[in-house]
């Protein structure tokens, strides 16, 4: 937060560009500050005016004698860099450029938005924008910013700040919110993000003790590991990241490269990114209400078995085909609780989950007992969390229902959600009171049951992280690859395959036994077991099977002779000035399961480990999953188990059970090699990687070193 | 409806079960009648009051002297027989049983709800409940109902009946859509649906030229094809209906089970009769209130195309992501369009869709170019809709919006849809206006584009049922298969593999070249090409597998005579007692993929047929596709587009295509059998069918006679 505070809580602010044109960003700025009772000192700046709305108005940003904590920017883009100039002469440390006209229009915005970021660098002046909204801080009125973002309503104080790349957009989110009553402290539309982006704004409000949640809508990072920072010490931290990212579809991307050319990046990882930090996904505008209201109860279910209670049975059909969806379940009760339950409420057959308590049941006289049946219900070992359907009980039965809840929810740590339909006219006093006493309503019964989920999944991904976290600490490195990254380093940008595996073996991957041979040279090869591959080696080669250097299921010595001499013979035709090294001989895998894993060190995200399923499923099923390197088992085995084949692996039609741990330690060891030669590796395709009774085995791998290998 | 007439416009309405305690169902449906201005008659029933409300108050039903229309019953479950039997005894065509205490109380009440219909029917007194809320004619003020139904809001009057088998929750629809200003026609909750149910009532709404749009919320019907029946009907008359299925997961199924006990049927099965009708499926009470309002335009996307236009790229990007989920696609701009935008648009490099106006463009200065630019994007060819987003744009710039948007809709077939994210506070004028204009609103560009998915799909299921039908009126019955049904009703409730490939043969379905040979008689086994496939013949192994009952890969006449000799004995030692008629010898299919194809005689609806992917990938993948028969070529080629191995059919890795249509011909002609054979087959199950590169074959196959092959 220190490093922005004069930008979020500024003591004054100038705004350049106001006028008599009320449209104008500027005038609205200003206006806004004094609408809204901004306590600092406000500047606006037009040498045409002496005097605006009542304010000294001043000729230029350097003709302000005092210090400017901020000076907001709404002139014409080509007027900015003039400006911005004054700002760096006047050590202004922030400025919030609202003016369009850079990067999104085309050759000479891109230009223009380059020589700003210049000034700013050069004179020390942060940026926020250009071509944005600009940001308001709703805890001390300011309002450095114009458009929707400072007309009505005027949003409440509270604890969620929003964070977007599209103010147009992203403010939406700020008035669904605000209509469900929900209050914020800081809104910040980032716009081109030249200079501060989202992920430092994350950072800066970790700090900021007035945020208790966070809400982004991105299009795209430059710096995926720097988000996957924020959203791991955000987990840490037990600040909530609710995220929308935009452009996640081909013709969203499309759209997205139209509007502010961000690098949206692949959603695969985006999605991986998630799963590594507990980073909340949402993608529609009452997700980021009802996720909202849920986490502002700082109460998380205790597993996933919810008890359902409520006079609407149909409500509770909704809710458990909702709830199945996402992972909610509906619990069994146990016997004390059905004890509990069967003289407080109508008993129809044996007392179960759902506990329906039939029309009219909220009501004063029942009061007492429904406390008791809810304290029951909570008290249940199988009950992680407590849904009440109030559905479209009226407004008595609802000020009933909320009386008691008030009660009971101090003295438990399960979440309790309610489902009401009524109309607010009708039941506003008994939402008032369950918002008072922390229990979130939903609209509908397949809404709480997913913002149940959101909380359940948001904490078991902390105790997963910081379990992972633990055990990575306590585990020395568990290889040495310093002669691996040697090797890829001195290859000059190409390995073969033999040296591919070879560096793979080194980094804790099995690889299949193989024996490198040339023509003159066959050593070894007494101690592989038939039947054989025989596989041409040369770094000009990539694609073996088409150049005919591959040849399989080689029965005995006879057999593995003339298949050497083929492989290289159909190799120097297909590519007579190819560098041949000689040929590798393996054993050839006769079972288990395929699988593809690889490494792709992606721009934005570094070094991304992907598995899937191999053979005929890759293109089958597109079935793959991915992660951040590094990571430990665990994920590893998530990965696994996210995979439409993961079925395969325990054995189908009577197959024995394949090593899935070992398939999971393999991939970790990957994600370890891929972190520690992500300076020196552009890429590694293990293609097949067997998973077999006891083990796994790298059939054919090939790591391409990066381009930029000389960095390491 | 003229069956109904009575029961929804009823004339006169005697309520039993009045009483001082207000919170009587009886009570309550009086007061409601009272309250809302009911032009009939009402009678209340009750021996101890001489008035109730002002009213005559009624010793019992047959002490009233006029004619009664409907009989609202709500007293104790145990009276209502009584009172039924006094409808009868007076001839009143309809009661309405409020009452709990019947089936979904357990054995007793399910034997009183048997007696209570057994009166109903010897008396001629047709029932809606019991266990219901009742129903309401919001166009003539009737509320023979209680509880929520008769609680404020007050609905206003629209053309919109809704159908709920769950009053508690149902109801929540009706107050979600109330809240977003949709208007009603009839509410009607059928709870246990004893006698008359949803299907027969949708039936009725179809005659009611005041229901426009129809939106149900069932757990289950009885009737499945009843319910076809329906959903055709309604989309022929341009009726709409909307429907929610409760109990589609697990959980959700039993959850229902311990609700009413509907019968909830498998969720595939719905979903393909939703498909096969036009029957919109929603799941949330948003999208009631977003189709219903895309709906009521009556104006249908000319293709999935989409112009997006508006002030927030952020906007365009979500509605993007969205559209592409559900297959709306943001389409290309002619050169013509292109040339009539650049004037009027704010042009940043090319024209494109979407087309992004810039902020503030919204103005009362702007509108005749924005009409301009709104009319060219309509003209365009590739556009079949229009979505306008206003995003956060406030008071001034909505009504700027409005007014053009009002002129240019009636010029147009094409839908127009508008985000807005405006608290209804701000931009209410704009809103009233494009509504009244027949321009739904969104709150979010997901919804808006979720909402034209629902429309065009609905207009491209019409098109298609239309044709379907067309098309399958022209064609003769293609196979005369009277003598394969014969063979199945004297079958005496079992068919061999032999007998089930001819029948299916007969059928129209191509099966694999085999010869019936016993060890006595090889006739005709010289006509075949190897290699072969010997299986043995009984109508006792079902799974012949596992009895060592087949060989495959039979390569000449040595093996094939052992292996004859071999599958006899084995089977022999496997099941000592079992008829062996002897062994099938068939060609083997050496390409190909293998699909699975079957019927499913579901006791709710009927001959369903299902395909799946065969081999591995069934337990792999849970491929599977299903759709009631019968059906034409067109839904066939449908059914495998579904499925995931749809891909490997066009050839993958370089191998050829397959013959998908031989394989839809294929599954229309099974559709065709098994409606034909409803009365006498339980099942098929063809397993192999494989699809080769110049059609499909049956290599084996499985009729599974009806228990009531006799009852043909």
């Amino acid at each position: 937060m220190s490093k922005f505070r004069q930008l979020l809580e500024p003591g004054s602010i100038a705004v350049v560009g106001v006028s008599d044109e009320a449209a104008r960003p500027g005038s609205q700025a200003v206006r806004a500050l004094l609408a809204n009772g901004y306590q600092g000192k406000i500047y606006p700046v037009n040498p045409k005016y002496p005097q605006f709305e009542g304010l000294s108005c001043y000729p230029s940003v350097t003709a302000i004698s005092e210090t400017v904590d901020v000076v907001v920017i709404g002139v014409p883009a080509k007027a900015v860099l003039t400006v911005l100039e004054e700002c760096a002469a006047k050590k202004v440390p922030f400025a919030v450029i609202l003016s369009g006209g850079f990067r999104e229009t085309g050759a000479e915005g891109i230009e223009r938005e380059q020589r700003m970021l210049q000034i700013a660098r050069e004179g020390g002046v942060r940026l926020i924008g250009p071509n944005c909204l600009g940001l308001v801080n709703i805890h001390s009125d300011v309002y450095a910013a114009f458009g929707s973002m400072t007309r009505a309503p005027k949003l409440k104080r509270g604890g969620v700040s929003l964070l977007t790349q599209s103010g147009g957009f992203g403010y939406s989110i700020a008035l669904a919110c605000a209509q469900a009553g929900i209050g914020f402290r800081h809104v910040i539309a980032t716009g081109n993000e030249s200079d501060i982006d989202t992920v430092q704004l994350i950072e800066a409000l970790l700090e900021d003790d007035a945020t208790e949640c966070i809400v982004a809508y991105i299009e795209g990072t430059n710096d995926g590991r720097a988000l996957l920072d924020a959203g791991r010490r955000a987990l840490a931290a037990g600040k909530p990241i609710l995220l929308w990212k935009g452009g996640v579809t081909e013709q969203g991307a499309r759209a997205a490269a139209s509007h502010t050319a961000s690098m949206t990046g692949s959603y695969d990882f985006y999605q991986a990114l998630f799963k590594q930090t507990g980073i909340v996904e949402i993608g529609e505008l009452h997700e980021a209400v009802d996720y909202l209201r849920a986490f502002a109860s700082a109460k998380y279910p205790q597993g996933r078995g919810v008890v359902i209670m409520g006079v609407s049975g149909g409500s509770a059909i909704v809710f458990a085909d909702a709830g199945e969806r996402v992972g909610m379940k509906m619990c069994e009760l146990d016997a004390d609780t059905q004890a509990r339950l069967s003289g407080v409420v109508p008993a129809i057959g044996a007392v179960h989950n759902p506990i329906d308590l039939t029309a009219g049941y909220f009501n004063k006289a029942n009061q007492e007992k429904l406390e008791k049946a809810i304290r029951a219900a909570l008290d249940d070992p199988n009950a992680g969390a407590l849904c009440i359907n109030l559905a479209t009980t009226g407004k008595s039965g609802s000020i009933a229902a909320a009386e008691v809840l008030r009660r009971v929810a101090p003295d438990t740590d399960k979440p309790i959600v309610v489902f009401s339909s009524a109309p607010p006219s009708e039941v506003g006093a008994a939402l008032q009171m369950l918002d008072e006493a922390g229990i979130p309503v939903f609209p509908s019964p397949a809404r709480a049951a997913r913002a149940l989920a959101a909380l359940a999944a948001y904490h078991e991904r902390r105790a997963d992280i910081a379990a992972e976290a633990g055990r990575q600490a306590q585990q020395a490195s568990a290889q040495n690859i310093g002669a691996a990254l040697d090797s890829i380093v001195q290859s000059h940008g190409s390995l073969s395959e033999a040296q591919s595996k070879a560096i793979l073996q080194a980094a804790g991957i099995p690889v299949t036994r193989d024996i490198f041979v040339t023509s003159g040279n066959t050593a070894g090869l007494e101690n592989l077991s038939f039947p054989l591959v025989a596989k041409v080696v040369s770094p000009d080669i990539p694609h073996k099977t088409e150049a005919g250097g591959v040849k399989v299921g080689i029965a005995n010595r006879a057999e593995l002779d003339s298949a050497i001499a083929e492989v290289l013979d159909n190799a120097r035709r297909h590519a007579p000035h190819a560098r041949i090294d000689g040929v590798l001989v393996s054993e050839m895998v006769r079972s288990g399961f395929e699988l593809i894993a690889g490494v792709v060190n992606d721009e934005v995200f570094g070094p991304v480990v992907v598995v899937g399923a191999g053979g005929i499923y890759a293109e089958l099923l597109g079935d793959s999953s991915c992660r951040l390197a590094p990571f430990g088992v665990d994920t590893a085995r998530q990965m696994l188990d996210e995979l439409q084949c993961r079925r395969i692996l325990d054995g189908v039609r009577g197959a024995a059970p394949l090593d899935v741990d070992a398939a999971a330690r393999a991939l970790a060891a990957l994600s370890h090699f891929a972190w520690d030669a992500r300076h020196c590796v552009r890429e590694v395709d293990i293609n097949p990687l067997f998973v077999v009774e006891d083990g796994v085995l790298a059939a054919d791998a090939l790591v391409v070193p990066s381009m930029r290998a000389d960095l390491h």
